[in-house]
């Protein structure tokens, strides 16, 4: 069933903004007595279509839907930002996986020049493909991209871990430290992934993140992954670990 | 550095087959003393180029190297043959996680026209992906795309155990069953999943396959996956539980 996300304003005049009017209209031709769900304010309803029309949409609250399909941790991926749309993949996907936050990072590795008008058109974009992915797979939330950043400019504070996916630890054998940690965290904590863009994370970033509390270097698996595919192993370990039972 | 999978031919005669010289003369623009790892028959050496011409190369052995980064468990990606380019994208990211087979697979709900002259043009592609996609993450090995087949044209018994990915297991919220399995499977077992194309699975897919041996039913987590996020996780999940400790 389709999931639509909409503001506070829309639902208390049991209506939808104009662009899914017309894509209920057009594109998913509903009619009368049609269902569909509503998510707002973290909250989830289903409803039914009273009226529709090309100009106007009424329905009326069915049910309201008590589901929770969030990861019970707050996971932000801080990603190295990629070449070409790879973020794009990353962040559709992740959001798929569970991810609250994404960060785009410019890394002494990123390969970057974009002005400041052209990163505003990008989280825009950014943004409205996470709503789109959040819909597709029934998300409570949608997640937020936050602004292009710079690893200094980040406050890592606010994290109870912080894993930094560095692909020496592959390399060299020492895979441990992701498990431990994701077993031990107590429900709500608010954690980080911080992946490195192609050319990896410089030295001189490893040995900033060596000076920031709670911290830990981790391997993900023996062999050497993507840029684009970490994020997506880093969330499925966390769905694992603290989903399946 | 570099990694060449090549035929045991090439090895003995410390040479490399043309179109790899090619890109290590003009491409990575390897001169006399370079080094870079040869994969011939699941065994890894470093080599020292002795003397680079468009025409020829020729190495010398450094040593024989002590790698393995295999999973300790074989595993197929049955995949519900899915829109598009996904299929590539699939392999290539599954490659890095560490699968050993691919099946694409003909399924009720895929949509499907291929005559065998194209498929077999897909499969030349797609084991040419994957290729690049072992020396890239490098594995010991080169993962095997095989034919275009239909399920019950599989033979399923050769499986200790077959995970079939069903989303109305998330969606009744039935988390159980992978993590199980996958602590108990003893070292070198061989393991399906079975993964739906856009369309999901159909009903008439789950009872043949409620009928066979060793099938568990599960879920990847509480969102729905799209069907090229879902091998991911599968891959994931099993490099989390077998070789992080």
């Amino acid at each position: 069933m389709q999931k639509f996300f909409i503001e506070e304003a829309y639902f208390n005049d049991l209506t939808l903004p104009e662009d899914l009017i017309y894509q209920a209209y057009k594109v998913l031709r509903y009619k009368t007595d049609d269902k569909f769900i509503i998510g707002v304010k973290e909250e989830n309803y289903l409803v039914k279509i009273k009226n529709i029309s090309l100009k106007e949409l009424k329905y009326e609250i069915v049910e309201k839907l008590d589901i929770n399909n969030e990861l019970d941790l707050y996971v932000t991926i801080i990603q190295g930002y990629p070449k070409g749309d790879k973020f794009e993949d990353i962040i559709k996907h992740g959001t798929e996986l569970g991810a609250s936050y994404f960060i785009p990072l410019i890394m002494d590795r990123t390969q970057f020049k974009m002005d400041d008008k052209r990163q505003e058109n990008k989280l825009i974009r950014f943004n409205k493909i996470v709503k789109e992915a959040s819909e597709q797979s029934f998300r409570n939330i949608v997640p937020k991209v936050l602004s292009f950043s710079y690893l200094n400019n980040i406050d890592l504070s606010c994290y109870d871990a912080i894993f930094v996916c560095y692909e020496e630890e592959a390399k060299n054998g020492k895979l441990q430290g992701l498990k431990n940690v994701l077993k031990e965290l107590k429900s709500k904590s608010n954690i980080a992934f911080i992946i490195g863009p192609e050319g990896g994370i410089s030295d001189k970033e490893i040995n900033y993140l060596k000076n920031i509390k709670n911290t830990y270097f981790i391997s993900l698996g023996k062999r050497i992954l993507r840029t684009e595919t970490a994020p997506l192993y880093c969330l499925s370990a966390v769905s694992y670990e603290r989903e399946l039972k």
